[in-house]
């Protein structure tokens, strides 16, 4: 993981109440992107966040969780390195930060906040049945997720 | 100023390249404000920001700009108070929570990113001719847009 | 409030449980601070922070509370503009960011983060009974502690 | 890593221009740490920071590095998993509440403010020859100074 050139991609989307085929995109995307030795990067919950976490432990990646409250037992059983930040909601910032480029799964005004600030500051945004935002790259399976958003990185 | 019914509301949007005719809104909506006793909160720089600072400063009011960087000089001059954050664009975030409500003047994904935060916290957003996101409260005028913010305090 | 050479001065300390000797020389400084056009700069909370706002704007001063919570309505009531910044102790960096210099009256552990934060940004820090950390210019009276730390900015 | 016992110990000091003698201690910290199961948290940089990281590392352990700007490439080699905060000292209240306790090697004003904020917000602070504040555990050795940690986890 000492690597430079080691990729951290954050996949974004909805904490509870999500489709189960969604899930399932969600887990696949964090097991490729875990294949590809990315690490996985989420706001450490439930939903999309727990589901993509899951998916890169199952095939042995590393996945960090930058969870809003300050307590880090919140954090879903599959984040390898949790990170209480006690910032709220301005913590999505720093799970944007934190990624060289960003997976939306769906998702609702969070992960819209967090789509936006990827693409202010730059990061590629790829977009699976996420909000229709321009310059976020549409991609229609999890395979195609991950490789567009490792060609950002 | 001590008052709790003191109400705070954003004005927020893109802080250059702004058409003439939406700096001129931006200034009204900042006039019509402080008319009301509104605190304006702003990113405390140029364009959007530095308009609707201007309006709410001529007409005797407060403005409260939070800046991305760690240095105060370059809030505009319109600014009553200025916090230099150090904090980028997660300063964003803060500005979103220190207002009641937030009216979006045009802007680019730094505004949406406000935009999307704001209605996941539950903040009133009301539109001037920005994103067409579910949630937004679209006004056709400066005027309409103070009224339906202030409605949200 | 508008020119760039108005000074932001924090006046820290202890939210509870102050000496009314404490609380009378943070009421002074606060007093003092604002008779120089210098902003007072707060957590925005009681005790030694409310003190210095009641002084700063008794006498017409300008004070800025900056609050760890997301509840406006807790900042004392003699702020003049608050920021519920949801940060937590965090908030603690914001006002030493904020600030050209820094009182300390008395104080416990979170004053003595702010002014080993405040140290290390090169801030002045003047103390009034607080804390005997290398670095600190210690003063006997609210006048003198004034006046070394308008000279820091 | 998934436990929801793993302790996570922060081993805060200097960046640079660290006496040998302190980052043998502070390698022996980490490596200490990492043999008991505890991911080692650290600002991410060099000096002590990255001391303890390449303990924690050479026994196989995990290291989670907090940075205070926004690239990640500047972390230490012996980073597991890096956040880029982009929220420059701020990020030193992070590395306090990313942890259960904190052991400080020695250290100047940035681990003086670490040490405050963490006694502020309970964490059990352990010192190596570090500042003298009441409420820090002082340990004559590496493995006192982990042993003291762990038990406040």
């Amino acid at each position: 993981m000492d690597e430079p050139s080691t990729a951290y991609v954050a996949v974004i989307g909805a904490g509870a109440d999500v489709a189960p085929a969604l899930l399932a995109e969600a887990e696949t995307v964090g097991a490729l992107l875990a294949r590809q030795g990315a690490v996985v990067v989420t706001g450490g919950l439930g939903g999309v966040m727990e589901a993509a976490c899951r998916g890169a432990r199952m095939v042995g990646g590393t996945t960090l969780g930058l969870l809003p409250g300050e307590e880090r037992a919140v954090a879903n059983r599959w984040v390898s390195v949790a990170v209480a930040t006690g910032m709220g909601e301005l913590r999505n910032g720093l799970v944007v930060r934190a990624s060289d480029a960003v997976i939306a799964v769906a998702g609702g005004y969070g992960t819209l906040s967090e789509i936006a600030l990827a693409l202010k500051l730059g990061r590629g945004v790829v977009g699976l049945g996420t909000w229709e935002i321009d310059g976020v790259q549409r991609a229609t399976d999890p395979a195609a997720a991950v490789k567009l958003a490792l060609d950002f990185t």
